[in-house]
């Protein structure tokens, strides 16, 4: 038997046809209609399941489920309340999809997915409570606790990059200050780094590399750096590794977690991350003794993650 | 069938012998003979059983299950990691409750106990997610999450208390800066209150009651003279307000949660305390659309809690 996972983006409508071992088979993508609204997304989703079942040369009984992560909130039997990107609210996806295609399809938020595929396939494999945290543009994150998908009460993923752990010199998009988002992801760490690079009181090789032009100033350019002891970038990536372990410290006190992984683009850094986050947390977790407090691992599956989650929903669903 | 719920304290055991519907029929204490060891308290917990058994005019087969509340930490097979007021590490409690008792046990950390309570018969009933917060000495909680007792991966209540939320002028007890705790429990309202009253810039009724004897300060005074608006005690009430508020977004944020119940002896300030945080934590909540962002109610049950979550642990357990 097979599952069909779909990763509806804003701009892209990835889509991937899997064995029940989670491994992607087939896989085709194409533009989001957005323009045609609800009702022309959901007839591109079907054409592109149809394709998928067409490739694999299937017939469509072979197909247990189709899943889809959506850039938004919906509830459990995948009613959309919200999709900023695709200008949708209220709209009944899960309903509208099981007429079109005749399957079982399984709806949830993408942060959510993503944390399913790593639980499935990835960093968090066998794990009952695990946290997925997204450093990116933004701080996001998906839950996994007693061992299945975890959306809260409005199916969100989880907004945890909007934590308040201290004060910082500027508000977060949302109107807090303080949010765990405005220490620890890579628009914090550049917008910090931007502003030692205009005092001037420290010496770093970034003035060098930028040549004056700031704008051209990205995390990965910083944590670089940072690695080879530059100095602002690694009093830059101090603070961030400072507050994001404060953040990851407060979700062990509140969830004791197996493990959490860490994706999106600043978890390229890798295990010089891992290594910097592992020697700050223990400051911050109450509870020290008995099993070593929590597992910090990288998110092994990256743009697939969306497809695997989707697709994995379904079993984790029938359980 | 009946069910029999243990309140295990480092002082005293509490036990309820109750119906399936949660009331409690029969209930006995006795002081916790902590110094005669481990297989001391063992054999007075039976005791206690028999006894309740005895009362009741039951049959030992009537009783479906033995649930014990224990003030530590233990794996759900009811094996203890630790539990400091009873001097117990690594001790197999539930094996050896079942042996002497012959009877189903159930074993769970003490707030996870009170947050099942609340969820069976309290201010959490037929919530799937909830999140009970205890507002005493310190900051406690127990979480219910998917419609089940949460206790992460060491079996204990929730250390919410210990979550990071922005910098205080002294250290927590656990060694950390900034714990919500110490803001919002009624030893750091006492705390800063008496901070206020020294500085002297300010009225209060407060001077006059306490006579110069700041010792005698607790949080209810403080809390009954900021109803009057007490210049002090509004202030220091306003503080632990805006900062408990900050946790409860903190902790919207990361689970979204249906309800949130205040429980503990600073809950005892009532509809007060209800509508202060009301007024304050949705400036802290990202997602305010959808259904409204979470109920925050009193926890209902006092001191039976204990015995009420414990016995029913076993419902809980068989679904």
């Amino acid at each position: 038997m097979y599952r069909i996972g779909i990763d509806l983006g804003g701009t892209e409508i990835k889509g991937g046809l899997l064995n029940e071992e989670g491994e992607i088979l087939h896989k085709v993508s194409v533009t989001t209609p957005v323009t045609d609204g609800f009702e022309g997304v959901c007839k591109r989703i079907a054409e592109l399941v149809d394709e998928l079942i067409k490739m694999a040369g299937l017939q469509r009984e072979s197909v247990k489920s189709v899943g889809v992560g959506i850039p938004g909130l919906c509830d459990e039997r995948g009613f959309v309340y919200i999709a900023v990107n695709l200008y949708w609210e209220n709209v009944p996806l899960g309903e509208r999809l099981r007429q079109i295609m005749g399957l079982p399809v399984y709806i949830e938020n993408d942060a959510t997915v993503a944390a399913i595929a790593e639980a499935t396939k990835g960093s968090m494999k066998e794990v009952i409570n695990g946290v997925l945290i997204t450093l990116g543009t933004g701080v996001g994150g998906g839950l996994i606790l007693q061992g299945r998908a975890y959306s809260g009460n409005h199916g969100l993923g989880s907004e945890l990059g909007h934590m308040i752990i201290g004060e910082n010199d500027y508000n977060c998009n949302c109107g807090s200050n303080g949010c765990l988002e405005t220490f620890a992801s890579a628009t914090a760490l550049v917008k910090y780094t931007k502003s030692l690079l205009k005092e001037g009181n420290f010496n770093s090789k970034l003035r060098h590399q930028l040549k004056d032009n700031l704008e051209d100033l990205n995390a990965k350019m910083i944590f670089d750096l940072a690695k080879e002891g530059d100095e602002i970038a690694t009093k830059a990536v101090n603070r961030f590794i400072k507050y994001l372990a404060i953040g990851i410290g407060n979700i062990i006190n509140l969830l004791d977690p197996e493990i959490i992984a860490l994706g999106g683009g600043v978890s390229k850094a890798g295990s010089f991350l891992i290594e910097s986050i592992e020697a700050e947390v223990g400051k911050y977790v109450f509870f020290k003794k008995g099993k070593r407090h929590c597992k910090i691992r990288l998110a092994e599956l990256e743009n697939d993650a969306g497809i695997i989650g989707a697709a994995m929903m379904g079993i984790k669903r029938e359980d």
